[in-house]
């Protein structure tokens, strides 16, 4: 049986778009914003509101540096938390699939499962030159972009699992896409989920 | 042609038999203690002492967190840094290797080479198995060895390229060695050397 897979990525990195390709080559189940659909759907929370909490820190909290749960956002962003970790891991047990970020490595960590953490990264100019081709603003919004994402999605990881994001010994594999090419990463993942399969 | 490889890792974790297995089944130069002779040969140091120096922060400087340089070990430790520079330096553009630890992926960088660094990393119980059974030593010194090689590494690296070794950002390739096998690291690795071929 395969692995399931999840997927950590630097915003711009092309992480969705390669997990999404890796589920399909592999034809299991993919999960992104689809977790969101269920966490609507169990906590009464708009879709929108729980995109945004269910995997950035608020910006408040990130501003000041203070603990996420002393503020209502913050007690909100828990109900959240722990719905999504409770979808993540039924959702796993069902069987393989792609979870992409939500600290799906960390949640499926205690888990009696095979999981194979991806890491996906890329130097800068190489994201920015793809948020541009994807989003087409100016240079100066995507730089101001990728720091924020990056930084709140960072700051909600260590939140959340007290390890840093990015941090090699959590991830089986840590691969450059800038570097790679989204194609040979997709292509890369499949071939790795195959050969671990149990 | 292949891009020139270098192998950073964490002790026990296979990297220096991976690298090997690498270099043999590419046809291409292997180094690692061999950058030892010709440091050796230009600097006149005793093997052991560069091999020690070369890698490994001086306990000394590490105890105390100062730099390395304030002491006449560290002088000596910066003309072996620089020899080893130049030859790693000059043995990249001889053309494709693969070339084990001492900072390669950072003094590479400015090269106009086509460089993939790799880092090999593993769980502790693997990499402690790992060194029982080629060392045979008993739990308690493996456990000493592994936290020390890695701190030093770890130190020496952060000294002479202002950077944190393992970080996600320097490595194109991040493999877990534990989860993923050996030999699967070896085929990851030359497989995709050979993709990036230019």
């Amino acid at each position: 049986m395969l692995p399931v897979i999840t997927i950590s990525r630097e915003f711009g990195s092309g992480g969705h778009s390669i997990g999404k390709a890796v589920a399909e080559k592999l034809g299991i189940p993919f999960y992104d914003s689809e977790i969101v659909e269920h966490v609507a759907s169990e906590s009464g929370f708009a879709k929108d509101f729980i995109e945004e909490k269910g995997e950035y820190a608020s910006r408040l909290s990130q501003l000041f540096g203070g603990p996420l749960r002393a503020t209502p956002e913050g007690n909100e962003q828990d109900k959240i938390y722990k719905i999504q970790a409770e979808i993540i891991k039924k959702v796993a047990h069902e069987g393989p699939c792609v979870i992409v970020g939500r600290c799906a490595d960390y949640i499926l960590e205690e888990e009696d499962l095979n999981v194979m953490n991806v890491f996906i990264h890329a130097a800068e100019p190489f994201r920015k030159k793809r948020i541009m081709l994807r989003y087409g603003q100016n240079g100066i919004e995507i730089e101001e972009r990728l720091k924020q994402k990056d930084k709140r999605r960072k700051t909600y990881y260590r939140f959340y699992t007290d390890r840093q994001w990015g941090d090699y010994h959590n991830y089986q594999l840590n691969l450059d896409s800038g570097y790679l090419g989204e194609d040979y990463c997709v292509e890369l993942i499949c071939k790795t989920a195959e050969k671990m399969s149990k």
